[in-house]
């Protein structure tokens, strides 16, 4: 019998394990734990109607424009706390707390209506390395919104007539800000951030020009819980223009109408809708 | 009659205004509004024992030590937002939000007890500059704790049996780490920051060794209220030594207990309690 | 003949462009140019043997160990500034500046020796995309090192008898730190991350356990300009535990060398050598 | 004899040191060592001239305009490693690495030209509180300036013909921008920040509007070592406007001329020019 030499033996037993980037033996020092996720957070969410053809133009094949209302655009900020089946996350909080901003519209694919983030920012890494599984296209970026707080003497509440404003900004540029005030509650959070994601999951050749892999899949929350939600007064919302970024080529030509939500969200994985022919 | 030269008479008219740096003819670009100051925010605290001749050492003249417990020391987290009277920069939150962590001991003068905070790490520069007129000895550091939420996927709520987590870290090293777990909720947030604070307010000379400034300063809220606050079980907290720090020079000797409370706050300056004599 | 809707017909025209996230029809806002990438940087290089099992270990299928000195790690700083073949960001410095600290083992692939990251961390958007596209297990942290200048003041020269220290911390931990005296000009920069590098590049399937992609690819510079290079001995290594990585997993057992090295790279691309079998 | 109680002794024998915040016992916490302070870095300087009666406006008494070209200003960018005499922070280099970007213009105080900063921003908070001591007006900004590099494949040299970049944010704004292009070696880095500085040292009171400590100091560099210098061409110098500044409220009127220098600094201390009467 033929003695294996040990280190081979322990590399057998220990197939290299965590969901992403790093992979180890014990997969400790994953930057992602596998799904489910868990969520907890404030969602302020501006809707705007832009011009139909510069939404079109963000949606790539085999994606078409929304039937109906096809300019319609979510601009969303969210201030989250997010863990993994352990929790552990929750008791270090640098690994748990996290907020974004990010651009919906909504897309056709066989026959069916899907919402899509065109463009997104985040302030943590594992909040990036998320997005590459998802095909959310993040970015680094600042982003801040009032927070309320049971105290008045900082902080709205979240209640009728109190104010909430949201900045994003990235590469030491503004790139949008929004002061909303709530009106009343409200069952709806809006429309166009409502359906499924239909998200590209790209992953560029390394020897030539084009994809080595491209799907289109499609995710949403496996759990949505909804707490206080209220329809709001768009007071500003501006958008700033960047030699980066094309968030201002989505110009606000209407608003539609402004919400502030607090949700509990688990994801948990999604489809695959379509792989793109080899290339 | 003579003509003063028209930019010496806008001068004249435009006295330097602004609370502290910098100041110019408008004011609107000083770091700090002038007083009073608001805030809301959530305080974690851990009150421990460590030696009392450590506590004392860190006790300028005229400071003495505080006669009862007078190794009790408090380490306290807090998540704030903050803003001035015309309320404006809590819609652009950059300028609102703020953590901090710090640490504070008592001492006795003429006759009474002080709190007193000897070390303090935030995250913002207003609130630095903040700290040089209340002669908090503030540095940078990366402060974190778990927030709660109404919506429980990924955040404890503000009741009995929650945890959360805080830590500290400057100069890209973990400094302190603590976890508690609420008990019940509870009339007291401790005793060793309940006292008004009695703070050094040093300004080296300029141009030898020893202060150009020297004033012992007494501050607390004009305003404070108080929401949730409960007591807690303190289920880990740990202090790491770093070149550069001497928090680990309190070592704790005796956990006393934890506290988490929800807090709206008002400052409105003190009152100055001595100065040194001219060196 | 049928008219073409006008968003229909500028979609074609605009097929989404750009080479990574996000992808739009100018591709004006993709974090990453198509490569070539440009770099100008100075590395800080200390090897060290490690017990090999634990290299071993981290090595997936197909890659087995090194067949001499299975066990020698580099740990190497850079702090470099690199752009796109347009240059545009040497210009908007926030864009082109980036600090990384990595591991660097051997491994074996089909007969040929390779060099592999294990674990990297680096301070901006941009190159933890890139990192995506190259296979390299990119987190966020906070990454230093002692900078030369032509001025003595306050900064050591790229001359024998100069120390250079360098730090990394992630999650708020300090994870290493090094300190090295440069010894005499050498043409070795050390010998583990000699080779070019084979990597993995991953993407977990969307809708199940495993992946959806699994590729190993093989990719270096395609130019590689040496400057100034010096032999360091190597004063301090320490490499700190924490519970989110695994650096400390790699115990200094020996030292072998410090480098000292300035380098200009371009990096275009890389060759595939091996696909996963579909699971 | 009276026994002094150990503690008590022992604060005596430990009066609290330090030079600045925290004071302790050992000083081995206090963010700064006392000067000398030593520096080696790049300075990046567009001078123009602004309206001189904006420039007046920033001078409070007893500071009156510069005689000659009063709306001379200087926007002078720096990529800084500075320490103390233990030089310490060089091996440690997040203690060391710094930079800025700061506003100067001149000013007259009995018969005598000074140099004055008006407006500054720092990315350190060992920065921001030598600020205080010298009477800079510092907030914290993110500072950015094109690093020039041996090699050239991603950095200019400091040469003829080379161009950089430098741009400054603040509160995620950006505030200023400019690129220049290296003309040819100069004796001159510009004769706007050629003087000394006279600062105001403001230490608002504690207990009513006002100050309780006004000195108006003047500072140098003890020692200035010149190294590589050049003049340049101003291809770009935009000012941004932000709600919390004042930078473009001193508008590009006319460019005098642009500057790249690499220096090494020790600064050590000033003089007092002069007191507020009591107020």
């Amino acid at each position: 019998m033929v003695e294996q030499p040990p280190a081979e033996q322990r590399r057998a037993e220990q197939a290299p394990a965590g969901f992403f980037y790093p992979r180890t033996a014990s997969g400790r020092s994953s930057l992602l734990p596998a799904p489910p996720w868990y969520y907890s957070g404030d969602l302020l969410t501006v809707e705007y109607r832009t011009d139909p053809e510069r939404v079109a133009a963000l949606l790539p094949a085999p994606l078409t424009p929304a039937a109906e209302d096809p300019g319609a655009v979510a601009l969303i900020w969210a201030d989250w706390q997010s863990c993994g089946a352990s929790r552990e996350e929750l008791l270090d909080p640098i690994r748990a707390q996290y907020k974004e901003a990010f651009v919906v519209v909504r897309c056709r694919f066989e026959g069916r209506t899907y919402s899509r983030c065109t463009f997104i920012w985040v302030d943590k890494d594992f909040a990036m390395l998320r997005g590459i599984h998802q095909g959310y296209p993040k970015k680094l970026g600042s982003i801040h919104q009032t927070r309320p707080h049971p105290m008045p003497q900082g902080a709205p509440q979240v209640a009728a007539g109190a104010r909430f404003g949201a900045t994003l900004a990235a590469g030491d540029r503004r790139l949008a800000q929004a002061v909303i005030t709530l009106r009343e509650p409200s069952e709806s959070n809006g429309f166009v951030n409502g359906h499924p994601m239909a998200h590209h999951r790209w992953l560029p050749a390394i020897d030539r020009p084009g994809d080595a892999y491209v799907e289109l899949i499609s995710s949403g929350a496996s759990q949505f819980a909804v707490g206080a939600t209220y329809s709001a007064d768009v007071d500003e919302l501006s958008l700033f223009d960047s030699p980066t970024e094309e968030l201002a080529e989505l110009p606000v030509r209407e608003i539609i109408g402004g919400y502030y939500r607090q949700v509990g969200v688990v994801w948990d994985g999604g489809r695959s809708l379509w792989h793109a022919p080899s290339s």
